[in-house]
Order: C-alpha cells, then sequence, then structure tokens
C-alpha cells in the first residue's frame, strides 16, 4: 500500500511500527489460511513470538510497500512465516530492502480460545529446510523461556530529572482497546501492539536527543500472553543503553482488563528497540551518552552493551562469511 | 487486507466505498508506476474515470480481499486499469469474485499540475485487443462529454417530508480534506471520494427502506475536476428511483476551496448508485416505492427506469451469449 | 500521543476536536476503572456532562501531548474528573498547559444498560475538597436541567444566501456510528461525538470568514441521551454571535436510530464553541461582523453577546485575583 503523510514522522520517514504492524498483518493471513486448510475446528492464528529484525533502509512518504510472507517451518503447535518488505519508489522504480521478519504463530480455536490446534505439516524441498527449521524452533523455544522471567519490572515516574538520564527520557502511552484493534477472536492483533511499542521507543529515543530519530531494529519480541478487547494497556519504554550512534530502548506492555474481568494487571509483553539519530540529510548522528544514576539503571546499561557488542560481533562474522562466499 | 468492524455495517457486510477505495489504490499505483517506467519528467497518475461496477457478492469482516490490477489499454494521454478482487474466508478457503472494475488514469507532471505527460504504450499480445481498447477509449470519452452537461444541479433540502418520498430520504455530508486523502500533488484520491459517495448514497438508501442495505453497482464515475488539500467538500444524495428490489442514489460532490483561494463552490464529481435491501438472513427484500411529487423527480424517476431497463436488457443479453457458447 | 498530520489543519495546528476526544478518552478510562474498583456488577462510565473548557495555546504537528487525568469529587452516582492536556515539543523540550477540563461520568451496568449503578466513594484530603466538589455538583445538575430545555431548535437551510449572514455558513454533517466509535455497551464515546462537533463548527468558522482559524473554548456540554452504534447522527452548526475577534458557533446533534429501532429522530447533545481568526503568523485577526436577519437569529446574537461579556467579565475577576495574591 501507498505510504501516507500519517504513517510518517515529521521527517516523511515512515514508522518501524507501521512496517511491523504490515508484517504481522501478512503473517497472520498466511498462517490463519495453513491452519485451516484441512478439514477441521476453525482456528485463527496468534502471534506468539517475532525474531529479531532490522530495518534495512528507512522507507517515505509516496513510496510502496509490497510485502510477501512464506511458511518456513511448521512443528506441531506452531507456524514459522517469513515476511519480506520491499519499498518501491513508484516515480524513480527504484525497489529497495526495507525487512526481513520471522514471526511464529500458534492456532487457537474459534470456539474454544484456550484450546491449541494442531498445524498441518508442510512439504520441504530438501531434508535440510526441515533440521534448520527444527534448530530456529528450538533456540526460540528456549529463548522465550528466558524472558518471561524478566517480565516483573515496573517503571517509576522520576520528579525533576536532569537532561540524558534514564528518568528524563522515559514515557508511556495509555491507549484503550477497540474493536478494529482486534482479531475474530476478540484480541489485540500482535501487529497493533507492536505499533504502539514503537511510537513509545521513538517518543523515548526523541526526548534523549531532540532530533529526528528512527527505528533501528527490535529484538526478539514474545507474546506471553493475549489482551482482551475492552482492555486498557499501558506502554512504557525506558532507555537502557547507548553506543556512539545508537540508543537501546526497553518497551513494556501492561493490560489492565479492567470491566468484566476480576484479573489483575499483568504484564503482556516486552521488547528491546533500537533507534539512530538523524542529520537532516538523513546521515546518522552522534547520540549523547545515556547518564546511568542507580544500580539498576548501570547493570542495565551494562546488558545492554552486551547485547549490542554480540549483535555487532555477529553482524561482522556474516559480513565475513559473505565475502568468503 | 483483513476486513475490520469499521470496513462493515451493523450486519457484518462490508461497505461498497471501502471496495471502491482499495481498487482505486491499486489503480493508482499500477498507473503512476507505469507512466514513470521511460525516463522523463516524474508524474502521478490521477483517476479521471470509473466504469459501471456490479458489486457480485458481499464481503465480510474476517475476510481477506485480494486486488489485482492490469493495465489493459494505454492512449496518447490517458491509461485502462482493470483491477479484480477476490474476497478470501481464510478459515474455509471459499473464494469468491467480488468486483470487476475498469478505471481510467491521466498522468499529471509533478512539477507543474496542470502539464498532462505523454503515456508510455503497452506491448498487445493480439491487433484485436489494441482495437478493442481502442473502441472503449472512444467510448468513454463520448460519455465523459455526456455526463459534463448534467452537473449542474443541486439538491435543495424539503422540511418535513413524508417517508418515501425524495426529500425524506435525501442527505448530505461535508468533509475537510486532510493530508492522508490525498496524493503526492496534493489532490484528493479517487477513492476517497467514493468511498464517501458511497456513505452517503448507503444513508439514503437506508433512510428510504429502513432495513440492512448493500451496494449492488456503481454507474460510470467521472472525475471532471481536482480537489485541492484543505477544501471542504459537500457529498449530497438523493433517490431517484426504485424498481421492486433496487433503489438508484444520485451523488453529488461540490467542492468549497475556501482558504487561499479566490475560487467559487464547484461540482467535481456525480454518479448513480444502486443498492439492495436485505433480510436478516441475507436475502433481498422488496423495497417501498419511492414517492415522486415534483415534474423533476417525476422526471428523473423514468431516466431511472430507463438505465434499469438499460441494464437489465444488456445483462440477460449476456446471459444468452454465455449459454450459448 | 504524538500528533500526526491528520489530527491538524492546513496551518499545522492540531484540532481542538482532536484534544476533546484524547481528553475524554483518558477521562472514560479513569472513571469506569474507579466504577470496577469494588466487587460487584461490571460497568462502564459513560460521559453525562463537560464543562466549560478554553483552549490555552495551540498544539502542533510532531509535538507530544501528554494527558493526566484524576477523580476529583464522586457522588453516589456520579464521578467528577479533572483532565490536564500538557503539550512538548519533544526537540525542544518546550512544554505548555493546554487544557484543562472537567468531566462528570456516570457508571452504566454492563448487563443492563438502563441501571445506573453506585459510585463507591473517595477519600478526600482536606473537608473542604468535599464540600467544593459538592457545589460544582449541585451547579452542574442545575445548569444541565437548564440545558435541556433549549434543545427543541432545528436548523433550516437557507437558498442562496448572502456572505456573513447566519445562513451562509452554517453547515453540516452525517455520521454513520461504526464500531469504533462505540465503548463495550455499544453506544458512541462522548469524545467521538465532540469531535465531529468540532469539526462542524471548524467549517462553519472558516466559510464565515474564509481564514485559518482555531478553537478558542467550548461551553459546558450535556449528554442527555445515549447514541447507539448504527444510527446516523447529523451534526448541525450555525453561527450565533461575533465579536471583533472571536466567533460563537451552536452546533446540534441529533441522532436518527433508523435499523432495528421504532424510535424517531431525537436532539442528543447541543453546545458553544468559539473560535478564532488566525493569519499565517498566527496572530489573531479582527472577524467580519455576523450580519443577523431574522428575530430568532438577533435574539441569538443578543444571548451570545450575554455570553461574551460574562465570560470577559469572568476572566477579568479571575486575572484581577491573581494579581492580588
Amino acid at each position: 500500500r501507498i505510504m501516507r503523510p500519517d504513517d510518517a514522522n515529521v521527517a516523511g520517514n515512515v514508522h518501524g511500527g507501521t512496517i511491523l504492524k504490515m508484517i504481522e498483518e501478512a503473517g497472520a493471513i498466511i498462517s490463519t489460511r495453513h491452519c485451516n486448510s484441512q478439514a477441521g475446528e476453525p482456528c485463527v492464528a496468534a502471534l506468539a513470538r517475532v525474531e529479531r529484525t532490522d530495518f534495512l533502509s528507512p522507507v517515505c512518504i509516496g513510496e510502496v510497500a509490497n510485502v510477501s510472507a512464506e511458511i518456513t517451518y511448521t512443528s506441531r503447535h506452531s507456524v514459522e512465516v517469513q515476511v519480506n518488505v520491499m519499498s518501491e519508489n513508484i516515480l524513480t522504480g527504484a525497489k529497495k530492502v526495507t525487512n526481513k521478519a520471522t514471526l511464529w504463530y500458534v492456532p487457537l480455536s474459534l470456539k474454544n480460545v484456550n484450546k491449541v490446534l494442531e498445524v498441518p505439516p508442510i512439504q520441504y524441498a530438501r531434508k535440510e529446510q526441515e533440521d534448520e527449521g527444527k534448530k530456529r524452533y528450538e533456540e526460540q523455544k528456549l529463548d522465550r523461556l528466558e524472558t518471561k522471567q524478566r517480565n516483573g519490572d515496573l517503571i517509576f515516574p522520576i520528579i525533576n530529572p536532569e537532561p540524558h538520564t534514564v528518568g528524563y527520557s522515559q514515557s508511556s502511552l495509555i491507549h484503550l482497546v477497540g474493536p478494529s484493534d482486534c482479531t475474530l477472536l476478540g484480541f489485540v492483533h500482535g501487529g497493533v501492539t507492536m505499533k504502539l511499542m514503537d511510537e513509545v521507543a521513538g517518543i523515548v529515543a526523541a526526548r534523549h536527543c531532540k532530533t529526528n530519530i528512527v527505528t533501528a531494529s527490535v529484538d526478539a519480541i514474545n507474546f506471553h500472553e493475549k489482551i482482551k478487547k475492552g482492555s486498557v494497556i499501558t506502554i512504557s519504554g525506558r532507555m537502557t543503553f547507548t553506543s556512539n550512534k545508537s540508543m537501546e530502548i526497553e518497551v513494556f506492555v501492561d493490560a489492565d482488563p479492567f470491566v468484566d474481568e476480576p484479573r489483575e494487571r499483568y504484564r503482556a509483553v516486552s521488547a528491546f528497540f533500537t533507534y539512530v539519530s538523524l542529520s537532516k540529510e538523513g546521515k546518522p548522528l552522534p547520540v549523547p551518552q545515556l547518564l546511568t544514576e542507580t544500580e539498576d539503571e548501570k547493570r542495565r546499561f551494562e546488558e545492554g552493551k552486551g547485547r549490542y557488542l554480540q549483535t555487532k560481533a555477529k553482524r561482522q562474522a556474516q559480513m565475513q562469511q559473505a565475502a568468503q562466499q
């Protein structure tokens, strides 16, 4: 679809969140279609996890985003979908790869939302494809268990914070979940949640460096808990780490099913977003260093540094591998 | 894309206007891409005309609409695009043809919006294709001239009208044209206008028969005048004709470029929509006859009857032809 | 949330209606949460009244609006909420108070929409807070009774009106109430209605003075009647009074529950909006005087003048009080 002014920031770059939402919609369509391809109980595919995603090049207003999706692995109860986004300038004809994302879906019965159904297996062209898929499946399963632990954290407001401290840029947003945010089962689309998360992360980044910013990547996101129509969701973001040219922001989503439900507020999703700061000409700018004050902030900064170095090392290894081929 | 609750009426049927908007977006993308495919002045394709469109089967919330577009003819200054819409129930896998629409676009220079550029010619597989396209081109050109005449009409409000009269159901809507409604040139997308026209026509139809209604077809629409960002547009609709099971509604779009422009209000578009009334089970219901009072209303009723009988005759001829093959 | 291009007019100022909608959403969330805080019948808080609201400074595209809400009084069946809106320019860090609004909500049972439930009492820090709240409660109750009387008025269209007459700028808009406009109970959010009212008032103001205009204040609005999903609402506005630098516009909302309901069209809401005209540099411009023709128009002009002088006197008294402290 054509990118509109409302999809973009003041500098005309389309928000990462808009792209994430389109990716998720494509993933939800292909996996729901696949899971209903054999006679049996009708179901809706619910997003369980998005793998780490890099935004390779910014998209601008007026460009057309082409989204294509393919099922690359199925386990007994889950589907792996690969989604590619190309942006196309229809005036010049230029095309660029914007994103490659991997998403995991789980089929939930339309009659009983707590029942996970079986996934029809796909055919693999080669045996190795199945083995590689299985390896990815095991890895993400392990990773999901890990992040579940981290999910207890809270963000408290700080009064009169100094510039460049964590408290100075931290932000939160509340949203009342309406019908258009939801699937046929009455639960929030994963893509809607990701769009809101990106919005908060973007505000945190802009508050920190007071320049035009764009999403560079999103760490793996796990959707542990469903969010029901009519809930109020609070999306909070705080900066955890800065390198010379990037910022890492942790985002939490808490749901409050306050009508018709005896349930307490709960943590539904959390994730790390990485942003870069851009000059008016679109060149990367240096980022002011994050000032950490408490022990927790210092610990999170070190953890962020660890993730940053790990990603950097991984990327260098990939580039060397590519160079050798 | 997946159809959402907001795309549909209370009975769950997607508004014809949502479909028309998707069709036009697809047409604008493919024709803008084609017109920029050769080095030269960059341009944006502007909608000039939509041929008569039948809504063959209703689309429901939760279904996926698949839109495909193809360029079928080019004249020196215009492009004919054929757009097909299929709706797919991703739970059952059932697919249905929803629409086949033909649209005409004209390339306008990005630097000078009043300059119409030349269209790169397409290659035809067979000579007959080009001849048939040329015939369609000549026909629509003639038809555009004709409707331009009709465009002087105005709708005056009636005080305390009786049920089933023209004055009882006539309705109008104003809309302030925002950035998201517009192309890169700062003029309203044809699809946005058509969506608003369908909205008004639907309200007229519902006011007349007080039941659930759906768009059955849209007569050819000509876009004589561009509408600029920041304009206020008034969309007015009045019923012109009823058969046993259908209603014809005439819709006018008037634009008022009131900020920063010396220009008077002008008629930008007009068209005829046909609606049918449906029971809760989705079966067509009889429509209360339209009560005509003035001479003009009686004349328009007879003209509507003429269009209705002509369309009916054409459809029967097509069915006989199909039966003979 | 970040203000988008579609939230704003051509000059980049965010529509008052967008702010009103955000205020109401915050009020609805906090009061629904409070009314469900004790075990008992689940309920949804419905907007009953908004007190007079001044727009203290315009908000621009790209700024972040921070909305905070607090419950300031509870009677047996109603909740008073105070909402503050700050706009923040995240590039410069500058913050401004945009709005302070007071809203009244009533808890309606989720099982039976016609049943008003009891509100859990809040604790007051000081006895005077309770007394002051009670006084505000009594005042608004009285005022609600009064405005109910006024609600019989109708707007009739005028043919070929002269510039600067009432008939020249009066406007009306119809809107089909969709799912996203509604609460869990299936009734229109008060904020959605206010946004549409501001849209019509803005068009009336722009038609009168043909310049860029912004909302300066909204008089108290009472929501006497609920509006159901699937209704068609007609929002009509007419100018009632002009001072040298401001315009007062009266706006009516009529609902037509035409599908599946035997009920006649009814007046749901009415209110007065005040607008000012701005030059390209954002300075207030003189407003052309409203030409009144009929007796009713002259009477309404005098009434508007009364409200204008009263508000002016009140503001001067407040400023003197502030100066003495």
